[in-house]
C-alpha cells in the first residue's frame, strides 16, 4: 500500500515519501514476515529518484531486529524538527515587501509539517511580514496550482500563480526578488535534483541576478552519490496526455517526460 | 463576429488573425454601414499585441473606398506565399537528423496554410529529410499540445511532446539541435513578441549554443514601434484556473497570465 501510495504520487515530496515509506517497511516487517530486504528494495524503487526514500529504507531495516517501529517514528520527527528549523534559519531571507518565487509543492502538503521551502514563508509571516508569493503550476502534475497555491491562499498567504511558461516574463518585469524551492537529493557539489522544470526556474533566476535557494532536511543530502550516474525518473505519458480525465493532448502522441532534474551548481 | 473569434482566440496565429481580421473588416464595411474606423479600432483592439491586425486593418481602410473585399483576398493571398517562401528559404536549416524544438503552433492552423515556424519543417520533410520535432505543451492555452503535436502527428512527422518545465531538462541533455518559432511582432532591433514561453525558450538555447530562429513574414515586423510602449495583452484568470471545463486551480487564487513576452536581441 505504501508502495503504491508512493508510486502513484498519492503521497509526494521528499521528507513525504521517506515518512510514508518507514512506516511502509515497519508494517511489512511487523506484519507479514516477507523478506525485509525485498520489500525494501521494492519500496526504494517506487521513486527511485528520491534519495530520502533510499536512506530511511537503511534505517529502518538497521533497527528491525530491535524496534523498527519506534525509528519510523524517530523519522518522522525529525522531519518535522527540520522543517521547523528551515523555517527558522531561512527566515531572515524574506524581507518586508519580498517577492518569492517557488516551484513545485515543497510545503505541509509535501513534508512532515512544516514544509521544506515554505517552511522559511511560514516563519516570516509568523513574524508579521508582509510579502508575495508566486507559485508556478508546475506541469505535468500541476503541484503549484494544486497544492503550492491552496495551501499558501487558505493559509492566508498573498499568492499570485502564474503558467510555468511565464516565469521568464515576470523575472524580466522585475516582479521576482528570491527563488526558493526545495529538493529530492542534493549532490556534495551543491548540484541538485529536484522537480522538472527547478533547472530552468534557476538558469533564469541566474540571468537576472535574482538570489535562489534550496531548502532541505539533511536526509536529502546524498554525499556519495553520482549526479551522472544517478537514475532520473521518467513517467508516463498519461500525464501529458490528459488533466483531470481530459484528454488534452492528440491519441498515440510521443512524449518525454521526466519527472526531475539536475540543476548543478551555476 | 470576426472580433469575438478573434478575442476567444477561435482564431489565433499572427497571420490567421491578420487574414480574418481584414474579412471582418470588409464585411463590416460592405454589409451594414457601420463606422469604418469605429469597427477597425475595436478588431484591432480584439488582440493589441499582434501587429499584423493593426497592419491589415490599415491596408483595407486605405482600401475602403474601391475594392476592400480585393484587398482582404490580396492579404490572403500575399500570407499564403509568404508562409511558402518562409518554407523554401528556411527549409536548408533542416538538417537529416536534426532535432528541432518548437514553442506554441505557428503552423496550418495558426496562419495562412503553410505556417511560419512549422514552414520549414514541411518543407524539409518534403524533401525526404528525416528528423525530430519536439513541442512544449504551451501553457495556459496549450497551442503546442492541442494544435502543433496535433497538427504534425497527423501530417507523419516524428514529434516529441513535452511540458514547459522540461525544456531545459531536454536541452541539457543533447536532445535539441535547433529551435524555431514564429512571432506575433518583431521590432527592427529583432526584439520579438511571441507566445509567453518564448523568451525562456530562447534564453536556455542561448545557454547551451542551440541556434534559434524566428519565422515570419513581412507583416508581422514592426520598424517603427516601441518595445516599452507596445501593450503585452494580459489574459483572465480562466485559463489557470480550468482546463477543459475542470478546476485545476483553488477558487479565489490570483493570476498573472501574461499572453505573450518579448525577448530581446540575445
Amino acid at each position: 500500500m505504501a508502495f503504491s501510495a508512493i508510486r502513484e504520487l498519492k503521497v509526494r515530496g521528499a521528507p513525504l515519501i521517506g515518512v510514508v515509506g518507514a512506516y511502509g517497511l515497519v508494517q511489512s516487517i511487523t506484519g507479514n514476515g516477507n523478506d525485509d530486504l525485498l520489500t525494501a528494495e521494492r519500496l526504494k524503487g517506487a521513486r527511485p529518484t528520491v534519495v530520502n526514500l533510499a536512506w530511511v529504507m537503511d534505517r529502518v531495516l538497521r533497527a528491525s531486529l530491535g524496534g523498527s517501529r519506534e525509528e519510523a517514528k524517530n523519522i518522522f520527527n525529525e522531519e518535522l524538527n527540520s522543517a521547523r528549523l528551515i523555517g527558522v534559519n531561512g527566515e531572515p531571507l524574506i524581507s518586508e515587501g519580498d517577492s518569492v518565487l517557488t516551484h513545485c509543492n515543497a510545503g505541509a502538503l509535501a513534508t512532515a509539517d512544516y514544509g521544506t521551502a515554505l517552511a522559511p514563508l511560514r516563519m516570516a509571516k509568523a513574524k508579521g511580514k508582509r510579502f508575495r508569493v508566486f507559485a508556478t503550476e508546475t506541469r505535468p502534475v500541476m503541484q503549484g496550482s494544486r497544492l503550492t497555491a491552496y495551501e499558501l491562499l487558505k493559509d492566508g498567504f498573498d499568492v499570485t500563480l502564474i503558467a510555468d511558461t511565464a516565469v521568464g516574463c515576470t523575472m524580466s518585469r522585475g516582479m521576482i526578488k528570491k527563488v526558493i524551492v526545495g529538493a529530492d537529493r542534493v549532490f556534495n557539489d551543491g548540484a541538485t535534483i529536484n522537480k522538472i522544470g527547478t533547472f530552468q526556474v534557476v538558469s533564469l533566476a541566474k540571468r537576472f541576478g535574482i538570489p535562489f535557494y534550496v531548502a532541505l532536511p539533511l536526509s536529502t543530502l546524498d554525499l556519495e552519490g553520482n549526479k551522472a550516474t544517478t537514475k532520473i525518473e521518467e513517467r508516463g505519458s498519461v500525464e501529458l496526455e490528459y488533466i483531470r480525465g481530459k484528454r488534452v493532448a492528440p491519441r498515440g502522441i510521443k512524449t518525454f517526460n521526466p519527472a526531475f532534474d539536475i540543476t548543478p551548481r551555476i
